[in-house]
This record gives structure tokens, C-alpha cells and sequence, in this order.
């Protein structure tokens, strides 16, 4: 009886999309007001998804206590209110889209996992643009 | 041309998590504030998702009056404003968990739909809590 | 500069409604599926409402970490996963309609803000049904 | 490293569901209140789903500006404040649920994107039904 | 203790925006979009408010129940399904605008509830659209 | 007949509170995560009410691709993709909590509209935190 159990959390942070192998002129066609190098920022707002076979015991795949420890230790405390940029080693050399942050936020929680479970994040960057990792 | 259809319900509940061959100790241990003994409760939003072929004739994967009538009849008036444990005689013996929940009416809803149809149920507990079954 | 802060919070608790001086016979016919005696549960969703200066130093109305911490200790701890009938003070002698949980909300937080603060409570007992307190 | 991404919009439009094959009163009895001949209408909300692998120069799957644009012109420009049995070409012969107008988007945008992507169309008609294509 | 409760329903119309005093040219360029001879249409989401002192017997302002019924007799079974302009003796003279609108539907509830109550009509159009009667 | 009609934006920017009359201790101590040096961001949702007559002769308030287009020239230009302390003037010498940040936008907006109207902003930082602005 395998079930999918999600949990939701959020967290706000600074970031800037920008390639620096890359001038400014192609920076800004590519990214566009995403380039301000300023900054500018986002709620964050993440689903982790986890897929296990219920336990007759407790009826639970997992315990969701758990998996919020985890998100909180892993995701929350390192990108909470800070610039993705500046302040994470995560994205010191790579672009911080939505993509990528997904990415690295499955990498984190996966290795707090046993194998018996699959994992899939997604993450809204705004109410309107969302991503998906793994497909 | 296969389609899926989704169609959402909401029943209000009250429920607890406790396993009857533990201990008080451990069930206190495993589920926490979910094993008052006074039970506590949800507002559980379930979204019903159908996958068929589009019939030619009405444009439809299956019509959403039917499948609204089979959600009132078999989950609604089963479960709206009842106790779970108490209630009803499906969590008897089955901890109502989000996960057992999910598939429980997985089966009261399966047995009205032809084979022709697949049949997945989700299911908040919470804003932040969901299920999904099968996977 | 007075401005409007809300903060919001969330807690999952048990009832049921009734009138103790009233017979069954009265009690099923005005309040029909709530009076369930094994008790129904909901998803209680509280905004909080403050109305202050806003501080010049500060650029705040009030610190939302101090609200929160009010809301936690008032309200969060006392009904979260609680049996509203059964486990709290508030409603040993008052029924736990909506109205009567923002009313007791209301009186749980006012004694925690100073006299410069307005305070008022919302809470949706459902996504569809919603209380306010005072008008 | 393939990863989903999704964009929203919106559209209002106006519609009714018959097929012109059948008599009035079997329209009325498959459609019920939807066959009103002067129309009802809906506030559409689509999501577009877009599958393919991260490109490591930006971090994207697809540039998302580029398919807010391919939106705004297949399925904005075109089912925006219409009505879309009179004032389109795609539902002249076509019954106008929200499956068949999920298939219709699914082919405008399609030819727009490389064979690299996958696409999945979600289309709520209602905040309670959804349809999705492919599944 | 005067509380104010709310209670939200939804209904899906068709609609057109024109003055019949004015010729074409001034139509479209006040109306725009909204003027398509053929209709458009939307979701409308309506709250209805009402004000009044909680019965310290049941603890309620209203009986949610009877102002359910309110809104189905006087505003879902005239409205849902409905074209407003073409299938409503409302908006035979009176441009449907959301203002207007929530400005008939608050006469419609009004002599159902007796003068202990206030009432105050909000209509969504759409997400980002809405309007509040009275102010 | 005077109506209320609302209006929702969006808008993305970065953001760091501190009060430079402070020292770091101080500001650590009242703005605690949110005084990060490197900033940290928010998706902004922004409500523009407008109360005003219903003009007959069209049914509106005003205009809401009016108030549409006030909104993107003096508040989506201004500030959205943007670092609030660093990349705008009226953030230079003013903290921009979501309290200022409502009263700049009143400003804002207040200068294009005549005196028959009435303007309050509601401005949610997140989801669960909001402000108000005039009470």
C-alpha cells in the first residue's frame, strides 16, 4: 500500500540570476529585472513529497515530525532570510532559479531518507511560477 | 484522448490516533497531541481525480453530477460532523490516519466506477498536510 | 500613522454543540449535525488584528515575534488538538460556537496589549464560514 | 536533470454545452443547468506544464517570459472575454468542456515548444473542477 | 456582544457590459473588452456579512443554516447558470457590473433578515477583482 | 450608493531592516533575522480599495484599468525586482517594513485619484503576516 504524504513550509530569501562567465549586456537580455544586482526576493514556498508503503503500526509512511525536523535543519535554517547568493555555500557557483534551489533542496533532504522512500520537491517561487524536481 | 477530471469535497471530523496494543506510554511517544483521548479534529478537503477517455458525444471524461452524487453518498454522509473512531465502523479497527483515510474511500469509490476509469484520491488533513493514494 | 497589523495562526480541535438545558429533541433540531454527542473537529484558521502608531524608531505597530508568542501561549497551547467540551476551562459552561471561541479569543489576548492597541478577532470555522470580533 | 516548471494565467469566458446532434431535451438532460442557451461562463484558470532538462548556462528549463508570451497569444488573445462557442474557430464543432478546451490549449501551445519538452495542460473551470492532458 | 459572521457561496454567469443609451464607438471604448456583444463570463464568489448580538442561547447570530438557504433561493437559482443581461428581470435595465451587482443582491438578502442584523455584500468577479456593498 | 472596489497587485523585492541610529547589537536584538546584512526578500500581494458613488451611467466605481495602470507607473515600476533600502528613494532614510511600506504606497497613489474617493492599502508580506493602511 504505498501512499504519497506531502509537507509544506516557506521560507524568504534574496537572489539574484546572473551568469558570470557572462557581461552584463547578455546578463540582462537573459534575465532580465531578475539581473538587478541589487537583489530582490521571494517567498519561498515548498511541498516536499515522500512516497513509502504505510506501516500497519502506526498508519503513517512517515512520521511528518520527522520530515518538518528535517526541512527545518536542512532547508529553513540555511535559506531563511538570507541572500541565496551571498550569504549560502549551495550558490556560491551556481544560478539560484527555482530550478536549481529545487534541486539542491532535494539533495539535502534525500540523504536524511532510507531508500525505501522516494522523494520529490516542488517549489513556488511566486503564486504563479512553480517547478518540480524530480520529473 | 485520456483526460483526468478532478472534483473536490470538504468533511468537517473528529479523530485519534492511537494503537490499541501499545501501551499509553509509547501511543504518547508515537503520535503525540494526536493521541488525546478527548480526540480533536479537521476540516479535511478531499479532491477526487478520475483519469478516462473523452467521450466524443458529451465532451466529458465522466459526468461531475455522478461523480459528486457518489462522493456525497459514500464519503460525505459517512463522515461529515462524525467521529471517526466512534462513528463509523471503517476505522474500527484501522487507525484514522490521513494515509488510511485516503485509502478507505479509495474503496467506497472504486466499486461505482467502470473499469475504463482510474481512480486517485488526495487529501488534506491540513493546509500543510496532504495524502495521495495510489500513487 | 495608525496602521492595521494581522498575524495569523492555526489550531485543530474537537466540539460539539449543544445546550445543556435544552432535551435531545431541541438540541438535534438547532444545531442538527453539530450536536453529534462523539463530537466533530475542524481546522480553525485565527487572524489576529492590532490597530496602533506605528513606532518611528522601529517602523513597527507592534513586534509580530511578541504577537506570536501570545498567540502561542493564549491560544495555541490551550486548544490545539484539544476537545473544546471536554478539555478546556473557556467552554465547560459556554458553547463552542465561533462566536463564542473569538469572543473567548478575544478576552485571552486583550489582557496581553497595552491600552494604545485595538484589538479585533477573525476566525474561519471553514474555508466558507467566517466569525469577527468585535464589529 | 529534467525538472517541471509551471506558469499560470487566466482568462474569462463565456460558454454552453449541447451537441447539436441531439434533440433539446437530451441536451438537457446530459447538460442540465450548462445548456442554458444564453450561455453561462467561467473564470478560467490554466497552468501550463513544461518538462525538460536544466540548461547550465541559466539554470531554466525554459525561459518563462518566452512562454508567458506563447499563453498571452495562443489562448489569451484568442478565448479572453469571448464567448467560445460564437466567437472562436476551435469550438464551432467542438463541445467547449473543460477537457476538450484543456486538449485545444494543449495543441496551440504545443507547436510552439522543441521536441525536448513534454506539456501538460491543468484547467480549472471552477475553484472544485479540473481537468488535466495529457495525464 | 455583537460578532459578525460570514458565509461564502459561488455561482457562474455570463455577462455584458454596455450602456444601451450610448452608440458602439463610446460602448468599447468604456467597456472594452467587457463589451462583447456575444458575453463573457466569470466564477463569482459572494460573502455575504451579517451583524447582530449572539444569542446566548445557541450562541450564534443567525442560524448559518437558514442564511444558506437565503442565498440558494434569492441568489444562486436566479443567478448560477444564468445570463445575467438575457435571463434576469435584475439587469434587463441595469448594467451587470459587480457594483451593481452586489448592490441587488443585497436587496434580495436585506427582506429576508430582520432589522436586529446588518448586511454587507462582497462579490468577487475574479481573483484580483472586488467589490463590497454597503461601505 | 457608494461601493468599495478592490484591486490586487503583485510585486517582488528585497529588503533589509535595520535603524542606522542604532548600533548592530541593538538592531540584531529588535529586527532579529530580518536586519541580515545581505537583505532577504518578499513576494508582495497588494490590495488598493477604492470607495466611492456608483456612476450611473456606467455602473462603476471607477475605472479598474485606471486604477490598473495607477498601480504599475507609481507602485510595479517603482518597486518591483528591486532592492527596497538601496534602489529607491523612499526607502533611503525610512525602514521599509510592511507598515511604511503601505503608507508610501497610500502616498503614492492618493495624488492620482480626486477627492470623491476614498483609498486604503492592504499589503500582505506573506501569507500569514498583513498590514493595513489608513484604519
Amino acid at each position: 500500500m504505498k501512499v504519497a504524504v506531502y509537507r509544506q513550509a516557506h521560507f524568504n530569501a534574496a537572489h539574484r540570476l546572473y551568469n558570470k562567465n557572462w557581461d552584463e549586456e547578455k546578463n540582462e537580455r537573459v534575465f532580465g529585472l531578475c539581473n538587478n544586482p541589487n537583489f530582490h526576493g521571494h517567498n519561498y514556498q515548498l511541498i516536499v513529497k515522500v512516497v513509502g508503503e504505510v506501516d500497519p503500526q502506526t498508519g503513517y509512511v512517515i512520521d511528518l515530525k520527522r520530515l518538518k525536523n528535517i526541512i527545518e535543519k536542512e532547508v529553513l535554517i540555511r535559506f531563511d532570510h538570507k541572500n541565496l547568493n551571498l550569504d549560502t555555500e549551495e550558490f556560491k557557483d551556481r544560478i539560484p532559479t527555482a530550478e536549481n534551489i529545487a534541486i539542491v533542496i532535494h539533495g539535502l533532504i534525500r540523504q536524511h531518507l532510507g531508500k525505501q522512500y522516494d522523494l520529490q520537491i516542488k517549489l513556488y517561487e511566486t503564486d504563479r511560477n512553480m517547478v518540480e524536481y524530480p520529473v
